[in-house]
């Protein structure tokens, strides 16, 4: 959507016949990343060069060895307005001064496809790297936004229902005390909470979906902000039920309910955690009165 | 539906007129109204009459002058299968041996339609006031739920966004500590997580009376328990914020707040408590894994 | 403790007697009862005397037949600093200008000590009926704060207790579905789950008590700010349960219930909602960091 | 308490030392640790020699190199009462047939004093082994209980004291859109009520520990049953506000908290889940009301 014909030809063409892969280099360990004026990475033009000096982590994608470039987000020109000081880069990852400090670890998990904390010393790359034009960072990252966290939150679905899925089996397998787990009270309560909520949150993502292609994202913000918030909170309350049906077996490797669990924990943050995005929805909610009272 | 000719003309034409209205006698202070074989008020078969006999309360609508006729669900035959044991018969107001006891008030609410306490006493009708054929209350009882159901989910969910809207001109209009309310987090967070709440428990309301139309109440029923339990639990939780942003206000009878969350606080009980209705999605949630099973 | 020798004659003694009881003005309804600086009643110094004038609600024990005299807040000194604008006068109950305009019910229940919404409209008392020094009204509330939270903590963990009890009693007595409520796992649970908040509860209390008996209010602070959110918190909870178990039963006035919780949801609000406690809990708990950072 | 002078001199002296380390077998992947009937390994005489078969999982300790000895939990009479079928005997670590098949992540960390899966075949021990008589096995379990119980709700509780020191700090010195989170009211909130949560279970422990010490372990049952349940809890809930405050750096290893969000997720599933520590505070609660019953 943003790329040049050359950018698209030289990174767009591998990534979609799979031969390469990109990561996305948006977080810095003292900025919130939900307040982009609070980001250090600086972008500075020299010449037909841009250098870019920083630290980025939670770098997603960019331990991959096919990972070839990386999309990086960084301050082009501070003077400018508060979301036009943000610019979007294409560097790739063999490029000097670009190093790679360590892998981050989830909840102990080493993802395979996982997460970087990386260092950025006098990187230069040519002026045409960028992406878009000087200071449309921020625009880029929020048109991403919407298509990407109705991703997000499909995910969590998919996670909640393979783990109420998991839940039912394993209550219908095991028996203490003589009676299958799915027949105690409080089990078959868990089972029916967990299949409302995510009946729940799945009708909302597809309401948000349906709201973007109808009136594009910035219309929908306020369903894009609550499922942001909806989806992860109640994949998470269903892994956690499922974990507690298989006991011991529900924390170790015998089952994929830890490691989604991490997944999901981590989505609660990324993009903006819960909190910032319950307030837009406040903020939305609230501005049909603002507006009616001065009327 | 289920009305014969002559019933019609008795009482459905001016009940549709407004000239009348009737009442639902099916809870008994001694019985769970989730369990039908609980019922302890009997309809008998003496020539061609029905005799009655029982103790009936939450009568709803019986306290309206008005009200001038009572379907009554009682046992007609002890013998026969579990959900063939009970009929339903018309019963005039003015019957004999029809006594009024008490009005029930909902918290300290004394409904102007409301709720009634009353016995029957050797209540004679004629044979032709059956309503269907005999040993079809249960059947009856059950047609009647989904479409009431919806009904009652609907209204709670009324109430709800009244209250949110409530919550919202409030938190605007007030400003202690210098501040209005709706610019405190903890309170835009109470109207966020109403509004997700809200939106949520619509979508799965409209998504069963979408089932209801394709496949029947029988083929919706999951669906039913799921939203008779999400409805009136959201809307509590709303109203009850709703209360808390108005204070002292919010109590007492400035604001229809403290009735809606009584009137709300009912539907958690009738027509069969959450946790009954959580139990059957449970079953139907699991009925997928044990028909697999049995294959 | 603040009272005058002719003040302790004329009123104390007759209310320790029983022979009067006495009310407390002190909300209004357009002041946040937990911001002192939004009070908008006046006592202004009219040579010997005070002069009252504005409306005070939710007025505790004023609709007491034996009501004899208020005490009530106002502002005395609006140019003094903040906590010392306010006053607390005397002002007996047949005092010209005092006008109670209406009982004010709690969720449809009109408390026969109840409260009151009263105006008053140029109301003179002599200036020997003031409380305290002038100005000291808010340090007066203050010193009463404590031991008047750990009275309605108690009231509530009672209140909780009896709920319970009731509960333990109904689920065993019933038994749809041919099992008792008791043994179904979900009832069950609650009782549980009522049981161990109920003692957490009562042994934050109790250690609030024991505080300022130790350190006084002002040291125990934290403590009765904490136990003012979760007593009532607490007993809503277990009242909640226990009315769910006697379904039809716990919403009408067959059981002491519904006016159990009317009176506890009045306790989430009166002297300062759980919100502003909260604030005040995070507030001394992080106090101890700031100090730190100082140093 | 429960072993021989020959035992004590043999290992608990060097255990006592800090010379070795001891672990125990308890949990087997087909059996419900909360239920002693589902136990599958045998531990048979033959002779002077007890022969051990079976598999053991979640084996404590194990992994710590300095491991030389297990307490291994099995039926040695699956003739005797429900209660006196199982025993313990002591095994090294070392013994022929004894089988480390792996160790046993807890969500993706490897504790280093970790949990082990390990397989018996036809493992001998010399009869003198048996910890206790034969058929004490579950009496030892549960007079072992109150106390580790105790020790693990202290801990959780010291988890939950250090992430809300944690989020204070964090909470100061973050301040995007450029005012400290600790400011912020829903971050504030998250303060107190973890304070709130903490006291309450430090409390409701040292009052299960006084009444262990006043009436044993056995008159605290309830008591212990309810801390079992409360502590871990509470502290995930902590630790989890502390992970959100954090951000970012809250799930990977710059901070222990998803660490410690591990350790306690396992303690909701140890030594008996949840839903069976309340289902026995329920009973004991209950019990009273049927004494009374039946008198």
């Amino acid at each position: 959507m943003f790329g040049t014909d050359d950018q698209r030809d030289r990174w767009l063409k591998p990534l979609l016949d799979g031969r390469i892969r990109s990561g996305f280099a948006m977080t810095e360990p003292d900025a919130a990343s939900s307040d982009p004026r609070t980001l250090q990475t600086t972008i500075t033009r020299d010449g037909d060069d841009l250098v870019i000096n920083g630290r980025k982590w939670w770098t997603t994608g960019a331990m991959d060895p096919r990972c070839a470039v990386l999309i990086v987000m960084g301050v082009s020109d501070a003077q400018a307005p508060t979301y036009r000081q943000q610019s979007m880069v294409l560097v790739p990852m063999d490029a000097a001064g670009l190093t790679i400090e360590r892998a981050l670890p989830v909840f102990g998990y080493q993802d395979q496809h996982g997460h970087a904390d990386i260092t950025f010393t006098d990187v230069r790359v040519p002026a045409s790297n960028l992406l878009g034009e000087s200071g449309a960072g921020f625009a880029i990252a929020q048109a991403r936004l919407g298509p990407g966290r109705i991703h997000h939150c499909m995910r969590s679905i998919g996670m909640a229902e393979r783990a109420l899925e998991l839940m039912c089996l394993r209550a219908q397998a095991r028996a203490p005390f003589g009676k299958p787990l799915a027949q105690q009270g409080v089990i078959a309560e868990w089972i029916a909470e967990s299949r409302i909520a995510i009946d729940q949150a799945r009708l909302l993502v597809l309401q948000a979906a349906w709201m973007i292609d109808r009136v594009g994202a910035k219309g929908a913000r306020k369903q894009i902000a609550a499922i942001k918030v909806v989806a992860p909170r109640m994949a998470l309350g269903v892994v956690d039920r499922a974990i507690q049906v298989y006991g011991a077996a529900g924390v170790g490797d015998d089952s994929p309910l830890p490691y989604m669990y991490a997944q999901l924990r981590t989505l609660r943050i990324a993009d903006g955690p819960d909190e910032v995005h319950l307030r837009d929805v406040a903020r939305q909610e609230l501005a049909a009165y603002n507006a009616a009272a001065q009327e």
